[in-house]
């Protein structure tokens, strides 16, 4: 059978997303290696071959590729935590589950990748977006667990659910924020379990 | 009427605790004017017109001298939370006072005396002595607070008190560390309004 013939039009470069993707997977080797803080657009540039117009052309800034970098990372932990919580079928052992993979994720890439972390960091320092987004994401997904745990009959149904999801989502935080896991190091062995049950301990009929 | 003679003895310099709060007290100016990590023995030596081997006399290192700093001000925020917790009759509300006064007490320290906050900072990255006492001064409080709850029937009393005392501590962490604190001001304003009422649903029988 013949091929059919197809005009290959004008003679291209890479697409676009290509050159993007290549340019953050070039960036994050070079950020686990020597940091993000310590690198410089010119740095980044020197590795990759590329001159450093080229990647202006294509991140504005070294924030917006650490701000894709981060973005990952962050969907990688959203990820772990999504998947124990449909690991469970009642709303009680999906928000233990969550409490347990938002420790554990967290400091995996707290401990495995510690200059990620530190970009990470930067991020939760800066307010950037890819953050706040995480932590947006994160509220929501709370929020599911309660009204699963309401309508089964599971959690008490007195306390306004914005409140309730607001005050356990302040319980949370200080294992879901990079700046603040680093200080909580010590106390993350017991600290899901222990949590955990005093959460549903409040949310008992 | 004659006053009695009185054998002054040999003359004698100030007595060794007034150097010492003579030392401190300069100390706590200085580092309040120029920071704590800034500072040095020499630098402090050079201020209060003492020699560097006379204040080491009294002193074996700078941390010796801002741990007693520390010390002072974590019991001032101290007596602040168990004046708190005193001006209220029954526990349920002397547990919603003592995570106001914990936020507030703290954020006053971080707001009003930045610098002096510096060497609570620098306290709680090295595990210093000083905030480890005042660490479990706090737990204690917390479990008396509970003990007086469970007594009055206003709290359950299924689950150990040992466990309770910890999760409840584990939510209150983040306000009291001062490392942690500096990362939850954008949530303090709710926050022990919410933490407090979360604990209290979690402790109901």
């Amino acid at each position: 059978m013949n091929k059919p013939t197809i005009n290959p039009g004008p003679v291209r470069g890479p697409a676009d997303h290509e050159v993007r993707d290549q340019i953050v997977s070039a960036a994050t080797e070079h950020f686990r290696l020597y940091g993000y803080e310590k690198t410089t657009v010119s740095d980044l540039a020197k590795a990759i071959g590329f001159s450093k117009a080229y990647i202006y052309k294509f991140f504005e800034s070294k924030q917006a590729i650490g701000e894709l970098i981060c973005a990952n990372c962050l969907r990688q932990i959203e990820t772990d935590i999504r998947a124990a919580v449909d690991s469970a079928d009642h709303a009680p052992e999906k928000l233990r589950r969550m409490f347990k993979a938002i420790v554990e994720s967290s400091m995996q890439l707290f401990s495995e990748d510690r200059r990620l972390y530190d970009i990470a960091a930067s991020a939760a320092t800066g307010q950037w977006q890819a953050v706040r987004d995480y932590e947006l994401r994160i509220q929501q997904l709370l929020q599911e667990v309660l009204r699963l745990g309401r309508e089964a009959d599971d959690f008490e149904r007195k306390t306004p659910l914005d409140e309730t999801a607001n005050a356990i989502y302040l319980v949370m935080r200080p294992y879901l924020n990079p700046l603040l896991l680093q200080y909580s190091l010590g106390a993350t062995d017991d600290a899901p379990a222990q949590l955990s049950s005093l959460v549903l301990r409040s949310l008992s009929r």
